[in-house]
């Protein structure tokens, strides 16, 4: 696969990376053609410098990870991220609420993001390894009649990262209405293609300079 | 000690906690005669509904965990949170900025949280576990300066909890002039009382029925 730093948002969202790892992180998806730079939402305007003049998008979490803030806030963020030069949102769903059968709370959550976010792009975190089956196709049909641009798997911050079940099973609901995001533990060249042949069309990873040199890092999820 | 229960915050933080699981903690919280409960701030409505006509506070956390948001989101989540009726807020640091020598952004971080707070008790969260001493020192002093009612040591989702080691370097640093909250791994009498022998005021625990009972938990941090 010749142009696969091009589903790659290059990632990190780490408590203590600090602005120089964030500055090299925009060096290295310059340098390596990536699509997108990933950060938290206090790096945006930052990102947004370091990245310019180049073709690369800037792209904020919002409510990351638990996503367990009103949704006030959660909304709030996002409009701050936007203003700050943010190019897509990546918000995390109320995993709470959807626990507690609150799913026109889960909804509207996911209603207001979209429309502070309106032409930026917005992807919902599900964090499917909190989530059973049903839960992970209930919240696909609310994205998908929220009519976002993607659902994404994972944080990267809970018990496990996206598996390849659940990017088919995520598939088999959205189809071709919503594109799907692999996020979490993705660090192989062949990890990489498996998602994206399962149905992923965007790779979050902090290990996309080692997935299109086709070595494996060791790092742990 | 007899007024133990009085030092502690009942606390659920995990993402997938669900209304029953925070009714539930409500309703310990006032049998056990608790200080405070405290959640993520999509619950403090209900959780002030469930405490209604009981004398426990409720308490919102802030940025939770990462505290890597922008200051103007953060201060929002805080804004609506005292709307929704919290008594009190936990915000966490900004790290990254901390990591990068940003200290007039953690700073100004912290004041802005400090202006929408007035009287509503403000907790600066440090995350101990990943800061050296002297950046413990550093924020402990920028937490002195801008009249925050607490320094708390730890979100309970970072690599430890609180030690020791960490408590009595704060109480070093603030003195009496800010109380210590000490948080994340506190899961036994014993340590609860060391905590508090170390100059901690408050415990936030998940574990607070076992520790007035004086039984261990073996729950894992």
């Amino acid at each position: 696969m010749d142009n696969l730093s091009k589903y790659i948002d290059h990632t990190l969202l780490a408590q203590d990376a600090n602005i120089d790892m964030i500055k090299k992180l925009c060096e290295e998806a310059i340098e390596n053609n990536f699509y997108c730079v990933c950060v938290n939402s206090c790096f945006i305007m930052d990102v947004k410098k370091f990245l310019k003049n180049s073709k690369v998008k800037t792209c904020s979490v919002v409510g990351f990870p638990l996503g367990a803030m009103s949704t006030k806030a959660k909304a709030f963020e996002a409009q701050v991220a936007i203003e700050d030069g943010a190019d897509e949102i990546d918000m995390v769903i109320n995993v709470g609420w959807l626990k507690s059968g609150k799913f026109e709370l889960v909804k509207k959550d996911i209603l207001e993001l979209k429309a502070i976010c309106k032409d930026v792009v917005l992807k919902v975190i599900l964090e499917t390894a909190l989530l059973k089956e049903e839960e992970i196709v209930k919240v696909c049909n609310i994205s998908k009649d929220a009519r976002v641009e993607f659902v994404k798997t994972s944080t990267g911050f809970s018990k496990r990262g996206a598996s390849l079940e659940d990017v088919l099973l995520m598939k088999s609901v959205v189809n071709d209405s919503v594109q799907i995001k692999a996020s979490g533990g993705i660090r192989s060249y062949e990890t990489a293609i498996k998602m994206i042949e399962s149905g992923a069309s965007r790779l979050g990873t902090s290990s996309g300079i080692a997935i299109i040199n086709k070595s494996n890092t060791s790092k742990d999820y």
